[in-house]
């Protein structure tokens, strides 16, 4: 048994967090699994769209809190293994922006702190109806301050400020309505349904995905003129594409394109 | 015909694209008669308020791929012209932005790739139930990298990288409930909502509105202190307009403003 | 009698702007006396949040017209004068954000203008249902620049451009689904429920929420790594405060925590 599964169908890589006595605390070994996987699909060009799941009750209850407490026996209380733990985290999450691949969450259950973070970090989320999110670190005194970052990227400002100040649950109807997910299905049509978004576009163009990914970030934070000048060098870069000459050939032409791809 | 039509009533300037045999694509020259027609009205005071609508089966289908294609033959296999042309479009949906005057997005029947990119860069948008929303430039392998500038500041980003990975339509009603659109109308009422909102607007004091939409996008690109500095002294500015200390002096004696304005 | 009212109750301190006959306007002395209360809440730890309402038939109608119309009289036309409104006004509304303490709005009746900015400008807001939200400055020659500022970091840009060119009021159910207000309760629930909000926060270890609200605004306005190493930062703090300590025990022993807070 492994604490991440990994299965590959097609173009599309299937990710299980699978602690489930641990309701997939994001422990060291985890983020460690996390971000193994996340560098090596970094560089793989055969997968095009990865979904990211979980086993057991819950997707994800964030941080785990047992081993982040044993970290304070250190001569230092814990500080130089807090400061490396968010830093890793942070960069786990900040690897699932930076993937080429789009990245499907398929939560369940719980989504909570650090595991409402990741929902929120990934690309696009299918929910199953009756997952709870929440941000609740406040509860116990922990202000979920990184997982603010992605959440507040997700949803309106003053939604995310009461999650964060009031340690609520929301639900799927209100996680659909401000953003954070972008559909909730039945417990039993859930890995169906991610299957079938990662199917849809995995049938792209990959390269032309990619492209579109990074850009799609990047230009998130650039002010508008310069969005244009950035995106628009990106879709020249993308009419030079051998597969999209031949998309758009065969859209004018009526028929199927014929692309290297696969 | 032209393909661009122009008619004003009053302080209102009804723009309409109407190359319906070619869903009113952004050719070379529709981009060049856009273009020609913002200049214009950048200059001219006596237009207030811009509509932008469009005749045919279409608001608008984004750009002419056979003219892109045709581009293709030259010996840098189009690179230099593609990269003109993004330039361009890019010229013209900032334009919109810079325009004095509040543009007024009309689309019914579909709005595709740039010509949802249209409707996003307009300052609002009122649409014909039924009309269809997308960016599909995936589907053949060109990802709407510069469209979603505009549409990814329109709407939250999970839903907005659904519809540049998927290529799905989205509808009026998702488009009004995500705030790509303003309101939904019947088709038979469109011009007439959008004249109604037009002529509403057109009534208010130009030289306002017009300080009002700059700093409106200005701001949105600074800090808060840097934006409450640079809007407090567009609203000094305001204040010192005549017509303004006769709006505020008409309020408080109760009777209607007596405006050098028409 | 007071134009601005503060009632403590334990952790929550209450202010209720009570100039009714002008309609709570944000006059010279009552922006002064915002600025004073902010000053002393900011410095004082016994009060963990802040409730903001208002007596008689609105919450509070903006500027007091009145005034700036007495402030044309000056040799310069009132310019430096307005320069100084605007900025003294400002410092409130940016008081609100970077107090310690959450603060709740509890708007009923009208918020218009500049009292519609003071709703955006809270961290938090409860509205009586039937409250009436406009940013009408339009409808007298005066843009509503500053209000502007934080109207448009709490709903959608085309959604926001419409309430500032037209004037048009926006009720509780619209301001609900865009994101101005947190919920609507029924008049007769409103000062219990704010009452209970607060106090469901005032519960919550202050130091974190504290430290939680300044990283909230203070990242979203920075690029996505640098919000991750700010925030990771202020985390590693949170961990070592010795209630957060307590916090995180007590949880994983099923136990309340003993907090050296209060």
């Amino acid at each position: 048994m492994t604490i991440l599964q990994r299965s590959d169908q097609g173009a599309v890589a299937r990710l299980t967090l699978n602690h489930p006595e641990k309701l997939n605390a994001l422990s060291d070994a985890m983020l460690a699994a996390l971000q193994d996987q996340f560098d090596s699909l970094a560089q793989d060009p055969s997968i095009r769209v990865v979904i990211l799941g979980g086993t057991g009750k819950a997707f994800c209850a964030g941080h785990d809190l047992k081993e982040m407490t044993q970290g304070r026996q250190a001569p230092d209380d814990g500080r130089a293994y807090f400061a490396d733990l968010f830093a890793r985290c942070a960069r786990v999450m900040t690897a699932i922006r930076t993937l080429p691949q789009p990245v499907i969450a398929q939560p369940h259950g719980i989504a909570t702190a650090a595991g409402c973070q990741l929902v929120a970090s990934c690309d696009l989320a299918i929910a199953a109806t009756g997952t709870r999110f929440g941000v609740n670190g406040v509860n116990i005194g922990l202000f979920c301050s990184t997982p603010m970052v992605a959440l507040s990227r997700n949803i309106p400002r003053k939604q995310a400020f009461e999650m964060l100040t009031t340690g609520e649950f929301i639900d799927t109807d209100r996680a659909l309505a401000l953003g954070l997910i972008n559909r909730a299905v039945d417990p039993d049509r859930l890995e169906a349904e991610t299957d079938a978004l990662a199917a849809q576009i995995a049938a792209k163009l990959g390269a032309a995905v990619r492209i579109g990914k990074r850009a799609f970030y990047d230009q998130l934070e650039m002010p508008l003129e310069q969005a244009y000048a950035y995106t628009g060098e990106v879709m020249v870069e993308n009419m030079m594409y051998r597969d999209t000459a031949e998309g758009i050939s065969a859209f004018l032409e009526k028929r199927s394109p014929d692309w290297d791809q696969d």
